[in-house]
């Protein structure tokens, strides 16, 4: 992976009827493990997902998109302090791990290790897809991947070999991430200047007028991200974390 | 980056005198923005630190590790609902991100985006530093940056051109951290197997030694993350998730 090449990258949804050789899968999971991590106490863990049943378990908890039950390998990669706290206790040694920071801490070391791996399995030619939906409705991936105490799902991976080549999405200026020292609050001029491009896309407008909605912004809100939705599935997400002795 | 360049990456703490150029560092930042990000949002912001004063500041809230002053460039990425948010304001649409939900899509998005910047660095032959410190004491760096309503800082990257090789450091072996099809709990021979390699390493029973400890494990809940520290900061950092409007 080069700026180059990273630059053209894809997100693929669709998978060719094509295995990923279990060899070629650990190859890409034991790379990953050079991620930086907590202490060199690599906090996460990976479930790999290969059979149609189990697969079709999951893909409620991912609203049924397709991609979970086509693609050849769905991995869940968890926030674990499970496997440490174990050491600690088999070691005279007493671990204080069911709090909050140890979930950040977790978590932080989970999806750094996701991206890396997602980024060296593209550089092999395989398709990722990254699956926000992990943290909607985490006690149900709990559940039918039997995750134990101080083990958390924060992301999920479909993978496979590519079968289509979408067009490439767009993304914001720099300007519009970048701030130089310290925050530099966004303005009413500096909002529509970075979201101009984004507003004025075809595919953009195109996706208002079909949604029926007067902006771009509205879809967001009234439709894809809610205000109820959140709010319901952030108390979902805090009962969850509290049942796996993270709060 | 492939498999066989990244098994070899090092985090780098000590850096040449040497700039990294606005040029690279801006062309880094920008494609480091194809990572996925959810709904195409992106729900993250950084902050670039180049000034000896404001380095000095940040110097505290990471424990005064010296790279904080020493390196070059200092990135504090953020998780930020607050550019989306205002967008809606200014688009006719109610937004609902101030909630828990929002804060874990926010931050996802920021990790993901940090994790790819390092990768693409280190590619160019950048050394890099992690500072998980970022999550101890929140609403210094808050502070600091003038971080408003909906920004979080998550993570900090120390970044400049290497001036040392440091050694390889040990990971657990791939069998440590992955499950297959559901979760595999850590039986106490597992325990002992995953870590037997860990234990014997001369340098950690050095760390041992010096630390006056009699397990490594001890090391790591008495004194590096004890129970204590974190569940004061676990306080801390919920209060400022409070604060800025997450919680």
């Amino acid at each position: 992976m080069t700026m180059n090449t990273f630059q053209n990258r894809k997100t693929i949804r669709r998978y060719a009827r094509k295995e990923v050789s279990e060899q070629l899968l650990n190859r890409l999971l034991e790379t990953a493990e050079r991620t930086p991590t907590m202490g060199n106490l690599q906090l996460y863990s990976v479930v790999v997902t290969r059979s149609k049943e189990r697969k079709e378990q999951l893909s409620p908890a991912h609203f049924n998109q397709p991609m979970v039950v086509e693609a050849p390998v769905v991995l869940t990669i968890c926030a674990d302090f499970r496997r440490t706290t174990a050491w600690a206790e088999q070691r005279k040694a007493t671990p204080g791990y069911d709090n909050f920071l140890s979930f950040m801490n977790a978590s932080t070391d989970a999806l750094l290790y996701t991206q890396t791996f997602c980024n060296l399995a593209e550089a092999e030619g395989l398709g990722t897809c990254f699956l926000g939906t992990t943290l909607y409705m985490p006690q149900m991936i709990i559940d039918i991947l039997k995750l134990p105490r101080l083990v958390f799902p924060v992301a999920t991976i479909t993978l496979g070999w590519p079968d289509e080549n979408p067009a490439l999405t767009d993304r914001l200026p720099l300007r519009a991430i970048m701030h130089q020292e310290t925050f530099n609050d966004y303005t009413s001029n500096c909002i529509n200047d970075i979201y101009h491009e984004k507003e004025t896309l075809p595919e953009n407008k195109h996706f208002v007028e079909i949604n029926h909605k007067e902006t771009l912004a509205q879809v967001f809100t009234d439709l894809r991200y809610t205000k109820k939705d959140n709010e319901e599935m952030s108390k979902g997400f805090l009962e969850a974390l509290k049942k796996q002795g993270f709060l």
